[in-house]
C-alpha cells in the first residue's frame, strides 16, 4: 500500500520539473505564471493526509477502557479548543473592525487586508485543530499497536504525526492559492501589489499561533507541573497514573499545547517564509531587469510544492521490519527526512535553472545554505539537549547536589547552548545575501535571506510528522498506564517518546532558525514598506526635516516619492532608543507568559492536593479522582492568561511607531529579534536538558528513580516545562508576529507620526 | 567628633563654587585649568576615610574568640586575594607587553597607554583590598556594637562601609589626578589627547574588577551554596553554625566577593564615568567655538570632588539616638543620602555656571537626569526585591508549592522587573542628550549621556556606604552566631543586615543606571577613535570601498582625513551580524560564570558532605569541622573558573574587530549592551528576590523557619546566588572592558582589517 504512494510521489516529482520546460513553449518567461503548481502542492499534502487519516482510523482502537480514556482526552482538547477559538474570535473580529476601519475608512490599507487576516486565523486554526483531532484518535491505537510490536507503535504515531505535517503544508500553500487566484484574476491586482496583501493573512496566522502556543502551552504545562509535583514528588505514584486527579487534564494538555499549539505556531512559519520571501521577490525584481516580478515570486511556492512531494516520497521510506530496535527505528526515520532533504536540494536546482535561468543559480545557494543551518542548528540542538551526549549527562550529574546546582546548571547550559545557532544564523544570513547577489543589488539579497527560511522549511512534511507523532507517544504511554496494560506496552512507548524527543529536537532547530531568518526578512520587507508607505502618506516638511538624518526622500514633479535613502544609523539616539525597548520585550513577554503557567500552575497544585486530602480512597485507588475539576481549572487558567501577553506582541510595535515613527521600529523589531532568537533557544534547551536529565536518571543512573537525585531531576523538568512549551516557541511567534504588524500598520505609524511630529516637534 | 568633620565638609563646599569665581581674575576662562580640585576632592576623600579607619579599629574588637574568628577571616580573605592578584598579576603582564609592543613597536597607540592601563588595575585592586581589610576588622567590633545597641552597630558597620566608599571615590580621583598633571605638566601632552589616554586606565581598572567581581563571586557562592545545601536543607542546622564547615569560606566570601570584589567593581564605574565624560567633552569642545576643551574637561572631575564633599556631609546626619528602630535607622540612613543628593543638585548647577557658562545650563540638567534615574531604577530595585512590597511577598507565596513554582515565578519577576529600568535608561539617555544641546550638536549630546552617568554616580562616597555595610553586618551575625554569643546579638545584626539588603537595592540601580550610561558614553567615544584611528592607519582604496555604505572619509589635499561621515546602518547585514554576535556574549559570558559557580559548588558541597560523613563528630558539636580545607576549595575553584570568562571579555570584541572591521564592532558593543543590560538586571532582581522571599518565609510567613515552604525558599536563595552576585554584576563590568577594549585596539582593527579586507576581498 505504501509503496503506491511512493510511486505517486515519484512520478509527481519526475513530472514538475518538467513543467516549466513544457510551459516554455508558451508566454514568454517573464510572463509565464506557474502558480498554479501551489493547487498541485496543497492537493497532494491534503490527499496524502487524508489517505494516511484514514489509514489511521482503521487500526485497531483499543480495548473498551482504552477507547473510553481517549475519547475522555479528545472531549477535553476539543472542549477546550472551542473555547479557545471563542476568546481568539473576539480578538480577530475586534482587529478585523480596526483593519476595516484603516482599509475602508481612512483609505490607508487595500480593501482586501482585513479579509485575508481571517483567512490566516482560520487556516492556522484548522491545522491545529486537524492535527488535534487525528492525535487524540491516534493514541489509544498507538498503545494497540505497540501492545503487538514497538514497530506496529511508531507506524501509527509516526502516520498521525505525518497528517499534520502534510496538513500543515496543505492548508499553508491552500491559502497562498486561493488569495492568489482570488486577487490576481478575480480582482485583476497587478502582481507586485499581491505579496504585501497576503502579509497580512501571515499576521492573521501569526497572531491565531500566538494564542494557540500561549493557550495550549499554558493548559498544558499547569497540568502537567500540578500532576508531577504533587503526583510524582509528594504522593511518589508514578507518571499517568489513574489516581492522578490531573491525569487526564495533563494527557488533554499534550494535545491542544503540543500538537494543536505546535500545528498552528507551524503553519504560521510555513507561510510567514513564503510569503515574506515574494514580497521581497517582487520588490528585488523592480531593480532587475533581467528577471520579472512573476518569475521571483513563483520560485519560493515551487520549491514548497516541490517539498511537499520530497516529504512523501520521504515518509514512505520510514518503516522498519518486525520488532526493530531503537537504533534501528531512529536510522529509519533519519532515512526519511535525508532522503527528503537530498531530493529538495537537487530538484530545487532544477528548478531554478528552469524558471529564474542560470543567472540566478546564487539563490539556489541560499536555499542550500537554509537547509544545511537548519541541519546544523537541529544537531546542536540535540547535542545540547540530548542524553546521548555530555552536556545533559553533566547536567544529570548534578542533580545529585540537590535541585539549586541543577537549575544552576541548567541555566548555564541553556545559555551557552546559543552561541552556535546564532553564529549558524549570521553566516546563513550573510552567505545567503552574498551568495544570491546581495552585494550588487540589496534586494536580491534580502530574497535569498527569504529563500533560505523557505529552503529551511521546504521538507516541512517530514521533519514536522517526526515532531508531531512524539506528542501522541507520550499520550499513547499515558494511556496505557491509566488502562493498566503489560508493563511492555509502555516500555514500548516510553521508547517511542525517547525517540520523539531526539527527533523533535532537530525538528526545534529548524522552527527557530527559520524564524530567524524569517523575522529577517519581515524585517527587511518592513523598511521596504516604509518608502512605499512615503507615497501614500503625504508627510509634513516638520516630519521630513525631524527624520532628516535618518531619511532622505527623492521625489518627482507630481510631488510622487521616486527614491528614499534609508540609514538606520544604530548612533542616533532615537534608533538606540528603539533597540533597547526592542530588547526588553521578549523578557517582558516570557516573563508574563512563564508569570501566567505559574498562577495556573500552583491553582492546580492546590486543587490535587485538595483532592487527596479531602479523599484519601484516591490513592488508595478505591475511589476515582474528579478528573473535570483539573481539566477546568487548566481551561480557565489558559483562557484568563493568554490574553495579556498577545495583546503586548500587538501594541508594542504600534505604540512605538505612532510615538516615535516608523525608522525607531527598525531597531525596536531588530533589537527584539536579537535577544528575543538568543533568548527563545535558551528556554528551549534549557527545558529541554532539563527534561532529558530526569530522563537519564530515571533510567538507573545517580540513584535512579525515587533517589533523592531524581527528584531534583523532577523540579528541574518542572522548570523547564514553561521554558521549552510556553515561553520559547512562543517567542519564536512573538518577533514574526510583531514585525507583520508593523508591516501592516505602516501607513498608519507614518500619518499619526506625521502628526505627532508636527505638534511637538 | 563627627560633628567637627560635618562642619570641615561644610567649609570645604562653601570654598569649592568660589574657587572659579576667584580663579577668573587670572587666565582667560577657556584657558583656566581647575584640574587640581581632583586633587582636593581625592585627598578628602582619602582622609576622611583614614579618620573614619582609624575610629573603627579604636572600637572594642569583642570576646577572644570574637577576635579569633574575625582573625580566621582576615587570614583567608588575604590569602585569597593574594592568590588572585597573582594569576590576574600575570594577565597584566601579558597585556602590558602586547600594549607596549603596539604602541612601541607598531606606532599604532601613545607610548604611555601600556603603563596607564598597569596603574588602574593597581588602584583597582587597592580599593578592593583596602574595603576587604576594613570590612574584616570591622566584623567582630560590629557584632560587639551589636551587642550594646542596634545603633552602636549600625555606626561600626556603617562607618566601614562610609570607608570603602570613600576609599573608592579618592583612589578614582588620585589616578586621574596623577595622570593629568603627569601628561599635562610632565610630557606637555596637548590637553585634548589626554582623556583617550586615560581611557586606558579605565580598562585596566575594568579588567581588575571583572576579575575580582568573577573570583570573588564565584568564591563566595561556591562557599554559600555549600554551606547552605548540605548544612541547612541537609543536616538542618542554623546559618553560620560552627558545625558547618563552609561557614568561615562563606565568611570569607563575603569578603573577598561582596565587599573586595564590589569595591573594585565600582572604581571602575566611577573612573570609566568620568574619563568618558571627558574625552567625549574634549571632542564636543572642536566643534563648539564658546568653549574649550579645557572647560568641558574640567565639569566632570570637578562635580565628582563636590560630591566626595556632599558625600562627607551625607554620612555626617547619618546617626540617631539611642537604640532606635530599624524604621529610625532606614531614616537616618535615607536623611544621608537625600541631604547629599540635594547639595550636589544645587551645587553642581552654581558650577556649571561658573565654568561653562550659563548658556551650557543644559548640561546641569543633564547631570539631574542623571541623578533622578538613578533614584528611579533604585526604587524600582527595591520595590521588586523588598519584601516590604507585593512581587516578593508573591513570589514568597509561591514557595507553598515548592522550589519549582517559586523558580518559575523568581525568573519572571526577574524578567519583567527589567521593564521599568530599560525605560528609564532610554528616557534619561534622550532627555540627557537634547537637554545639553544634542539635536544641534550630536558632540555636546552623547556628552550630556556621560554626564548624567556622572551626576548618577556623584554621591558614590555615600551611596556605596550604604551598599558596603551590609555584608559587614551579615559577617558580624556570622561571628556572634559562631561565637555563641546572645540570641538579641543575632537579632540586631540581621535587622542591620535586612536593613543593608534594602539599601542595597537603591545601590544597584545606581551601578546598573550608571553601567548602561557609561556604555552608551564609551560606545559614542568608540565611534569617534574610529575617526581618529583613520588618520593614524592608511587604509587601502579596497577598505574604503568595501565600507563604501557605511563611512565616507574626506581628505585634504596632505592625505589627512578631514572629516568622516559614518552611518551605521542597522540595515546592513554586516552591522545586522554585529548585533546578533553582540547579543549573544552576554548570554555566554553569564553561562560561563554560573557554570563556575555551580562546579565549584558542587566540589563544596560534596566537601561538607564528606565532613559530615566521616566524623558523625562536628555535627555533635564535639569536634571542629576542618574549615581550612573549604577555603581552599573555594579559593582553587575561584581561580581556576574566573579565567575563561574574562578572555572571552577581552577576545572577542578584537577577534570581531580584526576579522569583520571596526564597524561591526559598533553594532557588536550596542547588541551586547542591550542584552546585557536586560540580563544585568534580570539576574540581580530575580536574585534579589529569592533572597529575602526566604527572609519573608523565615520570618514565620508560610510555616516559617524548617517547613517545606522554606526549604523551597533555601533552594530558590541558592539558585538567585550566582545570578545576583556573581553573573549579573559581572555583566555590567564586560560591557564597559569590551566598550573599552575597542577602543583601545581601534587603530589595531583597523590595521589589521584593511589587511583582511585586502587580501579576501
Amino acid at each position: 500500500m505504501k509503496r503506491m504512494y511512493a510511486l505517486a510521489g515519484a512520478a509527481g516529482l519526475l513530472l514538475l520539473p518538467a513543467i516549466p520546460a513544457l510551459a516554455q513553449a508558451g508566454a514568454a518567461p517573464a510572463d509565464r505564471d506557474l502558480m498554479w503548481v501551489t493547487w498541485l502542492g496543497s492537493i497532494a499534502a491534503l490527499l496524502f493526509a487524508l489517505i494516511l487519516a484514514l489509514s489511521v482510523l482503521r487500526k485497531h482502537p483499543g480495548s473498551a477502557t482504552m477507547q473510553e480514556l481517549s475519547r475522555a482526552v479528545l472531549e477535553g482538547a476539543t472542549a477546550y479548543l472551542k473555547q479557545q477559538y471563542k476568546v481568539v474570535g473576539l480578538f480577530f473580529i475586534l482587529l478585523f473592525a480596526v483593519l476595516a476601519v484603516i482599509s475602508f475608512g481612512l483609505k490607508l490599507l487595500s480593501p482586501f487586508v482585513p479579509f485575508a487576516f481571517i483567512t490566516g486565523g482560520f487556516f492556522s486554526a484548522l491545522a491545529g485543530f486537524i492535527g488535534m483531532s487525528i492525535a487524540t484518535r491516534a493514541n489509544a491505537r498507538t498503545a494497540q499497536g505497540a501492545s503487538e510490536s514497538l514497530n506496529a507503535g511508531l507506524r501509527v504515531a509516526f502516520s498521525s504525526g505525518t497528517v499534520m505535517g502534510m496538513t500543515v503544508v496543505g492548508l499553508g500553500l491552500l491559502d497562498i492559492a486561493i488569495w492568489w487566484f482570488l486577487l490576481r484574476f478575480a480582482f485583476a491586482v497587478p502582481v507586485v501589489e499581491i505579496p504585501p496583501i497576503m502579509i497580512t493573512f501571515g499576521m492573521g496566522a501569526s497572531l491565531q499561533a500566538l494564542f494557540a502556543r500561549l493557550g495550549g502551552g499554558i493548559f498544558t504545562k499547569a497540568a502537567d507541573v500540578g500532576a508531577d509535583l504533587v503526583g510524582k514528588v509528594e504522593a511518589n505514584i508514578p507518571e499517568d497514573d489513574a489516581r492522578n486527579p490531573a491525569t487526564i487534564a495533563d494527557n488533554v494538555g499534550d494535545n491542544v499545547g503540543d500538537v494543536a499549539g505546535m500545528g498552528a505556531d507551524l503553519y504560521e512559519s510555513y507561510v510567514g517564509s513564503i510569503i515574506a520571501t515574494m514580497a521581497l521577490g517582487a520588490i528585488a525584481s523592480l531593480n532587475l531587469p533581467e528577471v520579472s516580478a512573476m518569475q521571483m515570486i513563483q520560485v519560493p511556492v515551487s520549491v514548497a510544492t516541490i517539498g511537499v512531494l520530497c516529504s512523501i516520497l520521504g515518509t514512505a521510506v520510514v518503516r522498519t521490519k518486525g520488532d526493530a530496535s531503537q537504533h534501528v527505528l531512529l536510522k529509519a526515520l533519519r532515512n526519511g527526512t535525508w532522503l527528503s532533504t537530498g531530493l529538495i536540494a537537487v530538484l530545487s536546482l532544477v528548478l531554478v535553472l528552469l524558471t529564474a535561468g542560470p543567472s540566478f543559480i546564487g539563490i539556489w545557494g541560499a536555499m542550500i545554505v537554509g537547509l544545511v543551518a537548519g541541519n546544523v542548528i537541529g544537531w546542536f540542538t540535540e547535542y545540547y539537549t540530548s542524553d546521548n551526549y555530555k552536556p545533559t549527562q553533566e547536567l544529570a550529574a548534578e542533580a545529585q547536589t540537590g535541585p539549586a546546582t541543577l537549575i544552576i546548571q541548567g541555566h548555564a547550559l541553556g545559555m551557552v547552548s546559543t552561541l552556535v545557532p546564532v553564529i549558524t544564523v549570521v553566516a546563513a544570513t550573510l552567505l545567503a545575501f552574498f551568495l544570491s547577489g546581495g552585494g550588487q543589488f540589496p534586494g536580491i539579497g534580502l530574497y535569498g535571506i527569504g529563500l533560505a527560511a523557505v529552503g529551511m522549511l521546504s521538507t516541512l512534511g517530514i521533519t514536522l510528522a517526526t515532531d508531531a507523532y512524539g506528542p501522541v507517544a507520550d499520550n499513547a504511554g499515558g494511556i496505557a498506564e491509566m488502562a493498566d496494560m503489560e508493563p511492555h506496552v509502555r516500555e514500548r512507548t516510553d521508547a517511542l517518546d525517547s525517540l520523539g524527543n531526539t527527533t523533535a529536537a532537530t525538528g526545534k532547530g529548524f522552527a527557530i532558525g527559520s524564524a530567524a531568518l524569517t523575522a529577517l526578512a519581515l524585517l527587511a520587507e518592513y523598511r521596504n514598506k516604509i518608502v512605499e508607505a512615503l507615497d501614500t502618506v503625504t508627510v509634513s516638511p516638520a516630519f521630513e526635516q525631524f527624520y532628516a538624518n535618518i531619511i532622505t526622500i527623492t521625489r518627482d514633479a507630481a510631488g510622487h516619492v521616486q527614491d528614499a535613502q534609508m540609514s538606520i544609523n544604530l548612533m542616533d539616539p532615537k534608533i538606540l532608543m528603539g533597540l533597547f525597548i526592542g530588547a526588553v520585550l521578549p523578557f517582558v513577554f516570557a516573563s508574563l507568559s512563564m508569570k501566567a503557567v505559574g498562577r495556573a500552575a500552583g491553582d492546580m497544585v492546590k486543587e490535587v492536593r485538595r483532592q487527596f486530602q479531602a479523599n484519601p480512597g484516591i490513592l488508595e485507588g478505591t475511589v476515582r479522582p474528579d478528573y473535570a475539576s483539573c481539566v477546568g481549572i487548566s481551561t480557565k487558567g489558559a483562557q484568563r492568561e493568554m490574553v495579556v501577553p498577545s495583546i503586548l506582541a500587538v501594541v508594542a510595535p504600534i505604540v512605538v511607531g505612532v510615538l516615535f515613527g516608523p525608522f525607531t521600529v527598525i531597531a525596536l523589531l531588530a533589537g527584539a529579534l536579537a535577544t528575543g532568537f538568543v533568548l527563545a533557544i535558551m528556554m528551549a534547551n534549557a527545558g529541554g536538558a532539563w527534561d532529558n536529565a530526569k530522563k537519564f536518571v530515571e533510567a538507573g543512573n545517580y540513584g535512579g528513580k525515587g533517589s533523592e537525585a531524581h527528584k531534583a531531576g523532577v523540579i528541574g523538568d518542572t522548570v523547564g516545562d514553561p521554558y521549552k512549551d510556553t515561553s520559547g516557541p512562543s517567542i519564536n511567534i512573538l518577533l514574526k508576529l510583531m514585525s507583520m504588524v508593523s508591516i501592516v500598520f505602516v501607513t498608519s505609524f507614518l500619518a499619526l507620526n506625521n502628526l505627532v511630529v508636527s505638534l511637538f516637534v
